[in-house]
């Protein structure tokens, strides 16, 4: 079987953004993940065959079943360590911080800088998001509902700290919109990095929520 | 050949939104068009074969090859049938209307009712963006820009109208994928509908780019 780590198939910067594991094991698993989250990208979840994958990552079909079993494994642990690894970046980054907008702001900051750097993933994640059944799709929908929840409760907080009053579901779901949407139009030669295109989509948004918005009768 | 019109495989309810067309050719490929996209929306346009077009659609492989050709042609005419008639439905909606805030809602109006209505051809073009090449993909690409620059021109209307200042490209794309993103998780059981919608939403981008922007000096 040859290693996943000779080939030179999908170039270096694919790889960005995953952090790099202790273990040889999962070192090869986060390399494996990047070239089938890239042949996904490509193909399609529907489209793409375990050969593919194994012509993209070097890895011979009968270490790829012997690994990962099935094209349903790989998908589920493609989405499975996109999610833990930004839930736990978002957990670090607003310790200790209490203002609600400043806290939005990490949100937005979080969830681009890393898709920015993942844009292969988020098209993944976007395009095969009702491909899992059974045990893996209810993991991984329960690790989407949490990081969805944790959004709801910054936008929730915003408006107990402000008294506003908005629809929290649409205003979330509306800037989940702003922020996923940019897998289809990003172009790091003509557009802003993460944090000048966080900045601003925050500045719209949290207007948007802010402004103007009727305040509770208190 | 089996007319596509008894066939009940797919329920009368995803035919919706389509206009009904002058003639018994145009009514029949108005309605090949929404089985296609149906077909498209569940097995993304690599998966699915021509086979099974003709399956969800009663009519036969022979037939669908040879009024159709090629299952590019088929994504092809869905894509021009959905901007041809979202910006005709546009165009009849903003006459007369001068004030710049309100030719936006219009705007985002016009996008969440057809969108909502025709929720599988949403994901059939967010899903299979760039899979058309040469002359079916430039076409395409140029009804796109057409529709993207009537919002371009919306927003900078409105930028002189106010005496704004923000980032067209950014602002357009974040409304883009606000509204777009809906595909994703509007269940009518629970959600509003497109008019409640597309107020709020409203509400929020004008907000966001209205409120606190600053002014330029004049």
């Amino acid at each position: 079987m040859a290693s996943p780590s000779t080939t030179t198939r999908v170039s270096r910067r694919k790889h960005r953004g995953v952090p790099i594991p202790a273990t040889r094991y999962d070192q090869r698993l986060a390399k494996i993940l990047s070239y089938a989250t890239e042949v996904f990208c490509d193909k399609g979840y529907e489209g793409a065959s375990m050969r593919d994958l194994s012509r993209a990552s070097g890895m011979s079909l009968a270490g790829l079943y012997y690994y990962f079993e099935s094209k349903e494994r790989l998908l589920y642990l493609i989405q499975k360590h996109t999610f833990t690894t930004i839930v736990a970046r978002l957990k670090a980054r607003l310790e200790g911080v209490d203002n609600g907008e400043e806290r939005i702001r990490i949100f937005i900051l979080n969830h681009l800088e890393y898709f920015l750097a993942n844009q292969a993933a988020m098209k993944v994640l976007s395009h095969e998001d009702e491909v899992l059944k059974n045990g893996f799709g209810s993991e991984v929908a329960a690790l989407k509902r949490e990081y969805y929840r944790i959004c709801v409760g910054l936008l929730d907080h915003l408006k107990r700290q402000r008294s506003l009053q908005f629809t929290t579901r649409l205003a979330v779901l509306s800037l989940f919109g702003m922020m996923n949407w940019i897998y289809t139009w990003h172009n790091p030669r003509v557009d802003a990095d993460a944090a000048s295109i966080a900045r601003e989509m925050g500045d719209v948004f949290l207007r948007g929520v802010i402004c103007g918005a009727k305040a509770r009768k208190s």
